[in-house]
Formats: structure tokens, sequence, C-alpha cells
């Protein structure tokens, strides 16, 4: 059986495993105030272009979600998301167990725009309502679609016109930044929202995420946060080692283009093929439509995520790639999609 | 410098390090519902001579005690904990947080009593003030003592009599089972607990503690509460393959007998040049009481916690030993005590 | 100006400020533990034909909405409610703010029904989304349509099916069950839902609200819940003073039979005139779809709310009437519709 | 029996019935945007001699204070209190609820002192603790001792060193503000704190407090806060017009003045008869400590509460004013006292 699962089946990049067993014996200062958080630190502000920003490493993405948030909203403030946010479907009322709504917006492509957002804006008038604050997105979303750098200008527009927190996920930003036609750089996110995060739990690490606090005024004492949430590993340098070899030379990027790459591979077999996708995308995640006996069939060999019923015969699945997928591994499962397509 | 702050200086052990490089490839489902968190489940139960509990892998102690507190708790119920567990000290209010108090009890040893339960609970009285459900402990305390036998068979009494939860926080068990006079065995801790923590992080692991539920009425849903508090690692079988290796044969308990000898070559040269220490211990932590001149002379070369003043010439330290800690790193120090004391 | 905005612009029934009045010297014990409150529970228990009920005054809605659900549910556990409902709508995430998540379901008539119910449920399949286990209405609900007796029966099998508890927001209860099509009465509400409200305030009290808990599993130690929220009035006779008065004959129902019959009024010469309705109602809330410029005359001397805009030049409007609201008061108003539409 | 167990046992003065009973039909705008509520407001104003202040009427005092609470601090903010103040010990952790710790302090006499607030900030240094951020008074406190001008005035400059927030709970202000002693008035404690709230329910109110925030950073947005913890009430005119009545002459002053007589008039005979008390107070709470026999006696025709026992002959009563009890009332409990005393 061969996974495409997910992006976390395997354990971590070579590079990071050898790196944290170099250093496994050296002592350092714990809760992430050692010499390789800062370092790591230092290595992405050089990649943003700008020293004016705070990074804390953490150990996973919901947790990442609910620290920030619950430290960025008052008490009555809400965010607003696609129906599809991970925060929404996936973190089992996180974001709500920090006393905050979550707001939803249905959306073709798991991408939030603009007049999304000024439809939220226009039902919360008052103080019977919560007040809109915060707008979460994902990049790539959650069903492998990536924003154009014209996109995050005018959601970063609209947050300015109505003094909104911009906040993006980036639990699979690797591979959304690696995408053919991106016009973003990590420079321009870091730019156009008020926090963000660098997924590394989805790129190649063993776990770890760098949240990137770009607003001066959501900076402050937010270690406290992450220490309150229980989010502060002892061992913290584990996070530091693994963003220096993440960012220390272009590891990061060159991760997310070979997952694209090898689900490229898939995606040029599904095309000739003549399926279709749920929804068209260029990152590590694909949709496609198949018919159930297919399915059926390649489950035999394959594990995958059943996506959703689209009519009585056909299905959609969901294929993922990461940087541990080899090209004969997605050879192998198009040779084996070719041969039940074409019987 | 050489550091004896703590017991999470350095990274994991090496047979720890060596197992996750080994498996580094394997393709394995997420969140610790891997076939490593399995056998890991399976070694502890045969530990603790009971396979009625539920084991749960957690990355962290603070997250460990927040997510279980929080789960075990109604909305009004309150924690009953010495004034030093670390539930009230250091950890910014985690618990709080969660939405529930916590009541304190001055010890002298940082070790809770059945008479402080029962005190608490007599000033507690009606829905005017908060109900104590959940008795907390740590094993070894925060200021490295230890519990007997008796003492927690004393404390499982008045919980039984009063309805209360007994949990153990046992980030340091490993050092505390490993003392000379412990006559607490994993499965003693297992039958009067109602739950308690297998802690990694300070006991060889690179990060992780083992939650053992041991009460029927604590288990239902539990890993529901794991992943909204964000403690469900993604590539959860890191916990499951370190665990394994803590208790495939004797790795926990070699670690903790190995701390505390680390601990005792210390304690001996301190007895011999007559200092105090601000409480017995024989566990891996040691508070002698110095003279600041002698202090800051041993800073020039070691790193520790400066604990308290104890008058205008005397402050007490404190010495953490871990599975790291080498005969010759313990041999220096004394060396270096003994020419200070000497002169 | 008269204001037709809600039911609860006045003060109270005039036999409840009697009875404030006469007993206003009276010693009594506080926070609802007196006579009056013992009597106003008999009262209710009586016209429910149950007495293994637990009946708690609350002083409001919201109040009574955040200190239930956050009573009944675990962390991790969610309520379903239509998108219209008031949990979801008007409470500022005051249920967010005790940790939980309000999933919506889109309705046409404010009405959950059984299949609403069953596709949030399987949606939601593991500890990676929140557990829906309230299902919340409102009766009659926030756009004035009403449950009947079948309907309630349904969610109550399907709720039995699923293991989920059954509240319902009885703010408007009274006029509910004076609807002329109504075929629910208390003692079947009270046999097919955990708990519901009773209220006073939109039915003729200064405030107040009377918690009933049908489900002996969600009785136990409600108090504390009732204090920690702040719920607790130490004046707490006060509550239980209009209870009594509201239950002691017929004034509760009185009350929602007023209030409909001075709703039917209007309603008459609405469908007179030819205009529709947003949504069909026999309760004190009334949605007519009016041209702008009727709409606009009307405002010079009536106080309503604008609810939605229809098209360019139509919009729904909500009219509310109360225990206070006179004949002639609502036959000026008709007078004035009349008027305006006729030229 | 007469009770002289709180000051809430009986219903509102007659002048607030009144005005209750003369606006009753009138209608107005819900939720405390109304004529009165905006009049009380400016009263309060006038009498603090500052129109920069926020004004808002909550219904009961633990509402308050968790409303407030949880509105001026962010989430690893803690409180600084007595141990024997109300939100550490009568409101079933309704601070913890909204996720603070109460860091309590040990005092003789219920009041903080500068020295106090210094040793907690002391002990919380970095972000592995909860950072103390705003002291919490009660005046008079929990045991009937008043703050004196110059109090104040050290806790307001420590507060102002530290950048904390100072909270003073009113709930019986009024009789603290009328002590013989009392050197404070509305418009120093304005000055002085960051905001306070002045009690109606123990003051003659049917029920209802007056939240005053005085600094300005504290003030955006607070209806929201209000709203979402169900403390707007939807009748809130019902708060204005007491308040109106309190504020409009001296009626606050007055019953805070005839409550303390009546209280003198014990304090006059227990002196007489040579008892102590557990605490001096010159406020509407006595806390004599009486022979148990006699206590046992008295509890024949008196209602009170059994404060504590002292040793095994004598106990701590607590004997409470209110505005409506009268002279008659407290010469017959003298009387009865007198009568035990010299059998």
């Amino acid at each position: 059986m061969y996974s495409l699962k997910n992006d976390y089946s395997e354990g971590a990049h070579p590079q990071i495993m050898e790196a944290l067993l170099k250093t496994n014996l050296e002592q350092s200062v714990g809760y992430g105030e050692d010499e390789y958080c800062a370092q790591a630190s230092r290595l992405i502000k050089d990649k943003i272009k700008n020293n004016n920003v705070d990074v804390h490493f953490i150990p996973g993405g919901t947790q990442t979600n609910l620290t920030a948030i619950g430290a960025f909203l008052r008490p009555y403030e809400a965010c607003i998301s696609c129906d599809t946010g991970h925060i929404n479907t996936h973190e089992t009322g996180a974001i709500e167990a920090t006393g905050h709504k979550v707001i939803t917006v249905k959306t073709s492509d798991g991408k939030l725009r603009k007049e999304d957002v000024i439809s939220v804006l226009k039902d919360h008038t008052d103080e019977h309502m919560v007040k809109p604050k915060l707008v979460y997105i994902s990049n790539s979303t959650e069903i492998g679609t990536v924003y154009t750098k014209n996109e995050l200008k005018e959601l970063r527009t609209v947050c300015d016109e109505n003094n909104l927190i911009l906040f993006m996920d980036g639990a699979r930003l690797g591979s959304a930044l690696a995408t053919k036609s991106n016009d973003l750089y990590l420079d321009d996110i870091a730019s156009m929202t008020d926090a963000f995060y660098i997924g590394g739990t989805k790129n190649g690490a063993l776990f770890g995420e760098a949240l990137v606090i770009c607003n001066d005024n959501l900076k402050s004492e937010f270690r406290y946060h992450i220490k309150q949430r229980g989010a502060m590993l002892a061992k913290g340098r584990l996070l530091g080692i693994q963003f220096v070899e993440l960012f220390r030379d272009n590891l990061f990027y060159e991760i997310g283009k070979h997952e694209n790459e090898m689900a490229d591979i898939i995606r040029d077999a599904i095309d000739k093929l003549g399926y279709k996708y749920l929804i068209d995308s260029e990152s590590n995640q694909i949709f496609p439509i198949l018919p159930n006996s297919i399915i059926e069939k390649l489950q035999q060999n394959y594990i995958f995520v059943l996506w959703s019923k689209e009519d009585e015969r056909n299905s959609c699945i969901r294929l993922v790639t990461s940087w541990a997928t080899k090209k004969e591994d997605v050879e192998g499962f198009v040779k084996a999609l070719n041969d039940l397509s074409n019987n």
C-alpha cells in the first residue's frame, strides 16, 4: 500500500534529521530562546526582507491558529472564514474554545474575496452581534487553490478600509509559493497580512510552524499567549533547528516545488484520461472525479481520502504529494490509473 | 559553561534519536492512530499491569495538564494544588484559561496531604463558591520531593470519600520512581490515581508525555479534547516511537536512575561540605543553600537557577541533572564547589 | 410616536407590578431560595403536569441560553441552530464565549427540521470536528413561525436516535402557545424537550425567564452554573413573585392571546390590502412587505424594525405587539396604513 | 423572625418602587439606550464632577465584576485581590470562567495595600507566569472595613508605577461613603480608579449596579461585552429609573447613612457589653464575637450569618443593616442581646 492521503505521512526531510542529530548533545536554553531559534528567525526575516516582524515557532497548525487568533481578538470579536476554512471545519472548535465565533462564507473555490468580507460586515452592525475583526485565509487553501497577488491586495484594501486583521494560515504555503502561476512572494505576504504562518509540518519538518507577526499592534507579550496555550516547547531549539534547515538555503522552496512536480505528473495523467476535477489546482492537492469502480480498485494499492460523492457512479478523491513522494511512486499510481481506465 | 539549569537542555537519548531516524521514511497514518503509538500504549499497559486504561500521547506538559484538567472538570469545578504546583505557578494561567480555578494550599515540602484537601473542602460549601473536584499533585514535586505509597493511599482515600479526582503530574516521574526510598510503582499509581502522566520531555525524549486515564468515567471522547486544544500532533507516531524506546526495555527507568545518581554525587559533596538544603530531596533536583560569594563564582562556569534569597549572605540555588549529565560533568562541578568552599 | 418595535417597550403587566409592590417590605432569603420562587416553581410544574423537572428563574434570555447551553455541553460539543436562531445572530457570540460552536442550517421559515439535524450529523464524523450535541430551537421563532406538535415529535425522535439534547428557547413561548393553530401544550414541550425556557420578559414581566430542565442528566448542580455566569439575582424573589402572577391563574396565556389578537387586527388589514409577507405567522410578530413610500410615511408616527430590502421599491418591516398594546393603538396603525395605501 | 443576614432581604426603597410604577406604561427603547439611563448617567457624572467617564448599568454585582474584568484584561493577565475578596470567594469562579487567574494576598483587614501589590509583582517576572494587571479592591470590604483617601492614593501610585488597572467593587459603596471617618468622595474614587461600580442592589434598589469607566483605554465597545455576558437587560430603563431616584437628590447617600446609623445602635450596645469584634468596622456590616450560648438564643428570633468559630465557647457572627432596617428592629435586637448578656 502506498499513501497519497496527506503530506505528513513520513518523518522529516533527511537534511533536517541530520541537523537534529548533529546538535543533539548541545546544551541550550529552553522555550525558544536559544540561538537556533534566533538564527531561524533572522533567516526568515531575510527572506521576507523585513526586520520589523516578530517570528515565533510553534509545534502545530491548530495550536498556531488558536494561539494567534485568541491573542489578536478581544472577546466579542469574530473571524471571517470560508466555510471550507480549516478553523471552521477541522479544528474541533478550537477557535470557539478560545471564545470567538467563526463567521463563514460559502465560496466555490475556497478563496475569500473582498465582496465576501463586505457582505459579512454589512450583516454585523451593532453590539447585539459579534464584531467581525479578523479575516482568515489559507494559502494554499484547503482545496488546493492559491491566492494571487492581486486577490491578496484586494483583501488588504478591504481590511484597511474596515480596520480588520488579515491572517494567513500557511500550513501549505510551501506548495502555494511553488505553483507555476504563483506571483506572491514571502515579502508580499508579510507586507499585506497582519500575521501569517509558514508551515513546516506539511513541508518537510517533523513538526513546527513559524508564525510571523507583521502588525506592530499584535506583537506585544505574545510569548505569554504561547505559554498559556501550552504551545511553548521545552526543547524549543528543535523548532529553530528545523527552520534553520528549511531557510538556510532554499530547502523550503525546493520541497514545495518537488511536491507540485509530483502532483503535476498525476495531473497530466488525469488530464489525458479526460477526467474532471472538483476544483482546478496547481498545488500539491488534487481533487479528481473518478468512476467509483476505478476508485475501489485503486484503493487496493493506494491510500487516499474519499472527498465527496458526485453522482451515483462518480466520486471525488483527494490525492496529496509531499517532500517524500518519489517520482516512481507517482508513476506507479499513474500507471495503475491508466491501466484501470483503459480496460 | 555547563548547564545544570534543568533536565531539558539537550536533545533526546541516542537510542530515541536512532529510532526516529530509522523509521523516518516509513509512511503511517497521522494523529496518533499509527502502529507505534499503539505499541507504546501496549508497553505502558504492560508496565502498569492493567489493560483497562487509556493512553494518549501529547507533545508537552502544560498541554497535557490543561487538556486533561479542562476535560475532566465541569465549568464550576476547581483544582486543589500546592502553592508550588506547576499549574499554579508556571503555566501562565493555562488552567484558568480553560475556565477553572486553582485553589492553593501552602505546604512546606511541595506535597499535598489529606488534611490539606479536607481543609479546602470545608471552606467550599455551596454554589456561591467553586466546587473543589480535582486534586493535583506532582511526583516528583516542583521542589524535588517524592510521594510515598502511603501518602498516595491517603490521598486516594480522601478522594474516594469525597468523590474527587486524583491527578498526578508526572513530568519528572522517571526520577521520582528511581529514588532510593521510593516504594511506588507504575501499577500503584495507576490503581490509586484517576489519571496521571508519564513525562518524556524531562526524561530523555525530544518531547512528549504519556497521559494515562485510569478512571472509566474520564475516558470518553478524550481525543476530541486533544484535538481542540491543539495537542494532536499531525505526525503523531513521533510520540509513539519515542515511548516505545522508553518502555520497550527499561530505558525510562534507567534514565531516572542515572539522573538521580548524578545528583547523588553532588549531594554527597554538599553534605560533606556541611551546607544545608531548602528541602531534602533524593530526586534529580537539588536545592542547596550556599554563600552568595560562592554562588557568584560558580556562575562563571555553571548555569543554574537562583531559587531564593535565604538571608543577607546566603541563597538557595536549584541544580538539576538529566539523562545527558555525565559523571565527569558533575565531578567537575563538585570539584569547583570544593575548591571554592575550602578557600 | 407609537412603537411596534418589540414586545418589551413598556414595563410589566399591572398585576405583576402590584404583586411586587405588595411584597416589597417582606424579608426573604436571597438567590432564588425564597418561598415565592418555590411557589412559582410548583405552579409551573402543575401546568406541565410533571413534578420531576427542575425550574430555575434567570433574569434574561441571553443569560438563560448561555448558562444552560454552557452547562449542558462538554467542551468539544456544539449546538445546531437555524441561521436565524437568536444564539447565532443576536447574542454577540455569547455561546461561543462559553467555548461552544454554533453550527447553522439555512431554513426558509426559521424552523429546524429532522433532515437539517441529520445533515449536520453526517458532516461531523470524528474528533477533528466538533461533535453536534444540542439542537437549539425557538418557539415562536425569530421570524414569528410556530412549531407544531408533530414537528417537535420528529425532532425528539431524531434526538433520541442520536443521543442529542433538544433545547427550546421560549422567549416568545406565550405568543406561540396562544396562536390559533397551535397544538402544543406546556406538558408536550416538557415531555419532548430536554430543557426549555418560558419567557417572562417578552410576555408581561419586568424581566425573567423560567428555565425548565426535564432531562435528569442535565439537572445536577445547576445552581453553580447560574451563580458562575452572574445570573443569580440577589433579590431572587423578584423573579418568583412575577412568575407566581403569570402562572397563578392564566395570566401567562391571556397575555399571549392578547398579543396575537392585537397582531391579528393588523394582519387582517394587511391581508385586505393585498400585501404579502416575508413569512406567514400567527404569532405576535408580523413581517409584511410594503412599498418603501408607505413605510417612510408610517415612520413619521410609528416605530418598527426595517427588516430587509425586498426589491428596489419594497421592503419588509417587523411589527410586534405586546401585553401593553391596546386595541386603539393597532386600530390607529391600521387606519394609517389604510389611508396611505388607498391614496 | 427578623433577619439581619444581609442588605438585600427586602425589595426596593419606596421612592424607587413609586418611580417604577409611575413610568410603567411609558414606551422606551430597550437595552439601556433610553432616556432614563441617559439621565441617570448624567446625574452620576455630576456627582463625580467628571463628564469624561462612561457609565453602564448592569443588573448584578457578579455580572458587573466578570463583565468588566473580562473586558479589561488580555487573556494572560490576572487580578490581584485580597483572599477575602468577593471575586475570590463568592462568585463560583466567575472570573476564572472568563479565563483569568485571581492572585490572592492574605490580609488582616480585607484591605489591599501597596506592599501587597508590589509583593505579587515581584513574584511574577516572565511569560511562564500570568501577568498581574488588575488590582481588585472592595469598598466597603467584604468584612466591613473602609478605604481611606490616603490608602487609595497609595494604591493609585503603585498602579501608575507599574501600569496596573485599579478596579473598585462598590457593591457596598453607599455604606462606605457614609461612614463617620470616611474621607473619600465619588470624585476622588473616579479620579483614582480606572473603573469602579456603584452598588444599587445592596443600597436600596431592586437590583442594579452602575459601572463607571474612568480610563479612556478601557471604554471602547464596552456594550459588546455587556451583551455577550448576558448582562444587557431588555427593559434597560428599569436600571436607569432606579439610579435616577438614587442620584436625583441624595437618596443614595441617605440610605448609606441610615444603614450605618442602624449598625451604630447595635455597635454601641456591643461596645457597652464589652464584646470584641473580629474586625472593627464603621459600615453596615458588624462582626461581633459572642458566646455560643447567647448566639443560639438570639437565633430563635433573629437570622444572621455564623461567620467563624473563634474558640470553643465563642463565635463571630455577621450582622448587616439595610435601607429597610428600622430603628425599632435594631432596638429590639439590642434589647434581646442585653437581656441575654445580663442574665
